[in-house]
């Protein structure tokens, strides 16, 4: 990872962080406290950050995408928060710290995120700054993306153990593509609706091929990680997946596979932002840092 | 109760109903059809009944309120989704029947509500029978609401056993404003985002006193039936708030100034639509359909 690159993400990063600050200190008392909570522990901000990556490569202003960005990020969180649940993964540690219910009790962290979801909309819905038609554009994106979210995580505490080899991966790309796909092709999405609406729907298949392959690359690198990582690099229980039998790419086709998926993911996403030339040089870059990331 | 009142409530609901069937019976497999089960039991349909009432007494066209209806009523279904679930009431009926957990299984019961939440904006932005800005403030007024009710539900089990009879009353109706009167307000003021501007303000501030002593007396009969009806008339089970030790107006004033502060809130709820006329005939004789009610 070339230290051009890492500076890049860390300045979209910081970016974000900024907004988010306000947000995360102002809340004094009740739900919004636990929420942030979650939403400021050191996270990668990887939404945002590919949010703000595709407004730079698409000349759109990176103020603009403030509340977009900060909806993203409270879909995700208020994810993380209901999957770290008992019902569901019954993780006790997230980013390095005690998840949000080992810290509040599960009944204020299942709420809490229920109303971390609910402020993603209101967010947007407040922000006048962002013309009608657009910000509705967003909104839509943004729920679409959180109900298919919602399908991935039943998929994944509910994917089949057994099958052959082409029908394990046939649900492994399913489930991920719902996951942990659409809230990525989402943020890389939104950006162009900020654009005038000729040139929307070229750049939109563009970016869509782009969010498939990316979205793979993540989620391969993440079940590589899970078996060659420590829990400390990563600040979560490891080998959740493989505890409750869940197929991973690893355990569907074998490490070496995973990461040769994995490169080829990297190079076909590379390769659709090709005919945006130097401006693609950052999101280009950025699959080799998911690829060779260790948490 | 007069017959009079009874058919319009049904003829409202049966609107709503039409309206929500389609959505219903279209959803064949994953999340939509665990929320499709508990959308489709009797429920009395309260919120999109007092909207389309809203609509009827200032002119407002009732076909354009059907994407605001089906919002209003996710959002009250996907909360009592998670409302039943272990963490937090861990009730087994509602409705007469099981429970979405009990049904489906607790992480699928979960990620269906957290679906239907997302789903209940979705409905809205893509709904383009509605001006844009109309709609967008719609979208505000349900999530803003849908915070409040997160808010309402942690006092809930929150709910400080002890203090004065003036800090039980205070914490009493703080709990209820949120929990149940916020999404009930919401119903009621969204027609108006259908006026004039000019209209609007005046109209909202009549509509908002309705609300707040509508919600309170709804609120009061809840904690009433749930000492005096049958689990049978009210299909769920009862005296979950007593034996949690959960403070009611019951146990805080007792039955018989519980039924006066009903009879109270009724008379102010009905007082605060007197400038408009016989167009408020409904909604002032619904204020005594849930004074007298059974279920």
């Amino acid at each position: 990872m070339k230290a051009e690159n890492t500076s890049d993400f860390n300045r979209l990063a910081n970016i974000f962080n900024a907004w988010l600050k306000p947000q995360v200190s102002g809340s004094a008392g009740g739900l919004a406290e636990i929420s942030s909570y979650t939403l400021q522990l050191p996270g990668k901000r990887l939404r945002p950050v590919l949010c703000l990556a595709v407004a730079e490569m698409l000349d759109v202003k990176l103020d603009s995408l403030r509340t977009p960005c900060l909806s993203l990020e409270y879909i995700h969180v208020y994810s993380l928060i209901h999957d770290d649940l008992p019902a569901l993964d019954d993780d006790s540690l997230r980013r390095g710290q005690a998840t949000a219910h080992i810290k509040f009790g599960e009944a204020a962290a299942l709420l809490a995120a229920d109303h971390l979801q609910a402020q993603a909309y209101k967010v947007l819905t407040s922000d006048r700054s962002i013309p009608a038609e657009t910000r509705l554009a967003v909104l839509d994106t943004i729920a679409k993306a959180s109900m298919d979210l919602c399908e991935g995580q039943l998929l994944d505490v509910s994917a089949p153990k057994k099958g052959t080899f082409e029908q394990q991966l046939a649900e492994l790309e399913k489930r991920h593509s719902l996951k942990t796909g659409a809230l990525i092709r989402a943020a890389l999405s939104i950006p162009s609706h900020f654009l005038p609406e000729l040139e929307r729907a070229a750049m939109q298949s563009r970016l869509e091929e782009f969010g498939h392959h990316f979205g793979l690359l993540f989620q391969i690198t993440d079940d590589i990680l899970d078996v060659t990582s420590s829990e400390e690099a990563m600040g979560k229980d490891l080998s959740s997946d493989e505890e409750r039998g869940t197929p991973t790419y690893v355990s569907v086709c074998g490490l070496e596979r995973a990461q040769e998926l994995a490169a080829e993911s990297a190079n076909l996403a590379k390769k659709s932002l090709s005919e945006f030339g130097e401006k693609a040089g950052f999101l280009q870059s950025l699959c080799d840092v998911i690829r060779l990331r260790d948490r």
